[in-house]
């Protein structure tokens, strides 16, 4: 088959250093250019020592740098607002892109402004992107020539909650709270103090309060694609491991005990959702490395005012379908290829 | 002053060894008995490398093993029944007693048995016994022969929680939801294969669904301290850490900006709890290896139902002031001595 | 292409999870079987929740149930001894078989049984079985029907050792002094006390003195494949991490300098051994989840006897180049494929 | 009895928020006084949130502010040279000093020049420091008004090797080799990259070669204490988790079977340091948050040149015998208290 060239941009954050793992490992896609930030111009084993040759010895090209005519595919790994403007030119060269930022996931520029506190550099770009939500917007996605990847806590709670919004199955009135847990390099490369492993160790806090960006994300596409508004009360936790990530949603609603059917029957032919066993429940160890969410169901019976109660625990690696994994999945259903290829469908244990 | 000569009944478990910890250093108490249940018989340094000598060259006693007369206090660090067993016994010979197991921590012998599942073996003890929640039974803890230790869950939950629902701030009709999370030593020391390392590390999974032991507990003395009958949705999650426990409440109520200051006058001069100020949110490293409590709380606004949300995190050393070091607080108060004897105020950093 | 049937004797532990996860991938070989030993009966997502289906669904066998006719490759990941009577049923069922234990790594069944304290079960198949360090026996392991699957730490002690030894670059009359550290993987995940997360979090420690089994296969093939009689001093050390090896020697030898040149030369054609450049020193984090040594060397200069002082640092997964990646490089080039096939080269990061 | 106000110089790195911890528990030290570097200005909490009040709520001065004439004692924990300045002008001002740098751990201005690769800014005090190993300099720390404590390594290492060299039981020609572990808080709290938790977490490296600072300090005092000239070949590595050290010590010697009595018996009186029995090895779990430095022996008999091989195994807190702990025992020397006064003995386990 002929190669697929394609560029990363921010190739030196954790997000980056995982689409690099996993292109280099795929049979169509070609890593082709690779640029950055502030580590512009070092070669790339200076700053990810775990990749071999002869990517190691890739030179990282300035964020802004031209691309070649021969990439078809762009993904921007760069932080909010430096990601819509590579975008922007990327698109205006012909290329695909998927942006794994959070430029391109909200369909309006004013709740963008709300959530991100910027003004959108190119809300004329908005219509045209697709909210990758690969379980969801596999059409559109594959006919999209720019994709939004979702984010990682958006992902575990949108993908357990859009099943039951579509099918009614629970209380509208109600705040569906998410209590959720990340793993550090949620928090990016960045060299700060709080994240150094003798601050960050052996410690547990929440963080993001009141109100966290990503529930701007949540709420929109519940609505959008589950159909039903929804309140979600959001709070995020950081712990003390490198990557995974829980979220736990705390709901009511009806006929609980029918959930994990409907959800199973829902993901039946999604090769990277895994609904579990009644009596079962997830942990991030059993998703780590790989590109799976797994969603667990325990239906707590009735309250003292006669509604159902239940907890749904869904689990996600952050940087693989919560970022990097998802990302390559888009682009695997944007060039009609085999969604699952290059992409682990097992976690690594231990 | 005279030395009070103390036994520690199962003495080789996290608690336990805690528990040697903390009363080796203390001026006035001193170990004077170490039984064990598998490991009589052993010296102590085999079991607890971490124990100096003389301490360490001590022989562990089987859990049953008579206690010298001069022995005043009983720790009871047993499992559950077996403490019940131990107690009655260190009762009957005119000791006191700090037991940390749940076997005393209900009034009813009914709830108990719904909680726990087991009859209660000595039910006829249940009235004596004092619920050792120090900052709101110091009076009673003064006075009695018999104090149940709380658990770890409902000392990080009531600490905050009763000053609320004494104001009568929070919406009465709402479920309480708590999200909790502990480090792996809350599971215990037994040789376990979902305990291991390899299986522990980087990951973290709910569990105790659908209502944990400690539910009963917490809404037993939410109603009998806090003056107001509570429903509590509780779920736990073990995380990749030694000790530390965290627990987010999510709450409906009135004036949820004015529940910092409460808070503040209520534990103003209580030495072991500690709330934050406005914006800041506790971590488990903040208070690990102290006796503290960490409290921070954040208002997040009103709904779409027109109710005011808030966030309280509170956090504790879960073998501290969640087991040993709260025991010690309560043998403290018991003996008329300072409450803060012996105890840390501040955390081990890092 | 055909597929290749294969099984996995010993299925459940941690080098068979890693087997499972590293075939499954591949393109050519078929997980046909899965046999255990305690775990027989049991479905594999039961003990292993980190599969995804349909090979989740898979129902493990007893170790020693019959094979398949069409099963044309075993790997046995038994302990020693259980692993030889598997081998010897596997070969006399016209299997070829890549075993994992240590029952075929020595020649003569008296080194085994000074190593490991036990009688050969099946010393009459020694002969024919090749130690399987790919970067040094390529052809015989490309004819072979039986492949013994070096040590984890041999591995990453060899690998460095060999050239030198080679090249007569070392002084012959040292002892040579191997430090080494591995992960808590390494000591199985069998459900001990001080494996436990909160004995083996945040601590390190010695063990195998005075001298481990391995340093009998270490010394046997210095001097089997290096031509050289060599004497190691071995002390290996378990660490809180979960998987990654590193050995640090402590050498004398002749033009220290070249050594590095000598080393990136000799495996310029290896994929899996990366040499680093002057100047740097490699981490297990480089490595982890890859199938790659890396090594360091740092030239000392010349101590006060006059002799040349060097330390080499070789970091490995000890699950993966220590253990199933090279039983499957092992696969790879015992069928005659590209021996990189389903074989990761960059490590996972973080 | 009088409270003795002392200083903290350098209060907000690791060392110095041990040393918070461990003088606020003191009964005769009071702490009067915190410096900081590039917090000054801030109140204590802000920096380190496991401070409890009244303490937290104080206010760091300036690294250079002025003392209060009642401060008879300053810990300074500053960075070397700054260290020196500081150093001069509290005994200008007729403070009695205890330096956790390495400003004034050596004798002479060129070993410091040539180990530290900076002029000593004040040669001319370092006639009068001592050398605060309390277990071998306890009269003249009693009589000095500036002790320069040990560094980490050394202390770890010179602990065991002084008495074997004062009974010249080393082969006098021997490289001895240490190969050291030290958990992440050794490299100070500095935002790197490199000390990330996603970096550092579930990794190990080697570092600092070809010669470490600390080798010049080690062979210094082996000589000046184990009246032996030594030749030490230092590997030290960074391992995951946040304290504790692990030195290995190869060594040759005569009567090795001898050495544990010796060990032993050398060190009978000293609380701090403890000679495991025959066939055991320490841990630092066994040690963290104790000031203790625990010592294992395991003898290899002889090699293939007829030398006696052994292996000593040392283990300490990096920051407590490492340093904080190991200044307060300096302090206590140095005002005529008890030496253990508010030192752990015991380990915090787990």
């Amino acid at each position: 088959m002929t190669m697929i060239n394609t560029a990363i941009l921010g190739a030196t954050g954790y997000t980056g250093a995982e689409l690099i793992r996993l292109l280099d490992q795929h049979p169509v896609f070609h890593i082709a250019h690779l640029g950055a930030h502030s580590q512009a111009g070092r070669l790339l084993h200076e700053v990810l020592p775990g990749i071999n040759d002869p990517l190691a010895s890739m030179r990282l090209q300035a964020a802004d740098a031209p691309l070649a005519d021969d990439i078809q595919l762009v993904f921007t790994a760069l932080p909010h607002t430096a990601a819509a403007t590579a975008v922007a030119a990327a698109l205006a060269a012909g290329k695909k892109v998927i942006d794994l930022s959070a430029d391109f996931r909200h369909q309006s520029a004013d709740t963008y402004a709300t959530a991100y506190g910027v003004t959108h550099p190119h809300p004329q770009l908005l219509p045209q992107a697709v909210y990758g939500l690969c379980e969801w917007h596999h059409q559109a996605i594959a006919h999209s020539n720019l994709v939004a990847n979702p984010g990682c806590y958006p992902t575990s709670v949108l993908l357990p909650l859009i099943p039951l919004l579509q099918a009614g199955l629970l209380d509208s009135e109600q705040t569906v709270i998410v209590d959720a847990k990340s793993g550090t390099s949620g928090a990016g490369r960045s060299a700060k103090t709080e994240l150094l492993y003798c601050e960050a160790n052996e410690s547990i806090r929440a963080y993001g309060l009141p109100r966290h960006r990503h529930v701007w994300e949540m709420e929109e596409w519940a609505q959008g694609i589950g159909g039903q508004t929804t309140h979600i009360r959001f709070v995020p936790h950081i712990l003390p491991m490198s990557r995974g990530m829980l979220s736990t949603l705390h709901l009511n609603g009806q006929r609980t005990h029918e959930w994990l059917d409907l959800l199973t029957q829902r993901y039946a032919s999604s090769p990277f959702v895994r609904v579990l066993p009644t009596g079962q429940l997830p942990s991030t160890k059993g998703v780590q490395g790989s590109n799976r969410c797994d969603i667990g169901v325990a239906c707590l019976g009735r309250n003292h005012r006669g509604e159902e109660e239940a907890v749904i625990v869904s689990c996600i690696d952050n940087l693989m379908k919560g970022a990097s994994g998802q990302a390559v999945q888009n682009a695997n259903i944007m060039f009609g290829l085999e969604e699952t290829l290059a992409l682990p469908l097992h976690a690594q244990w231990p």
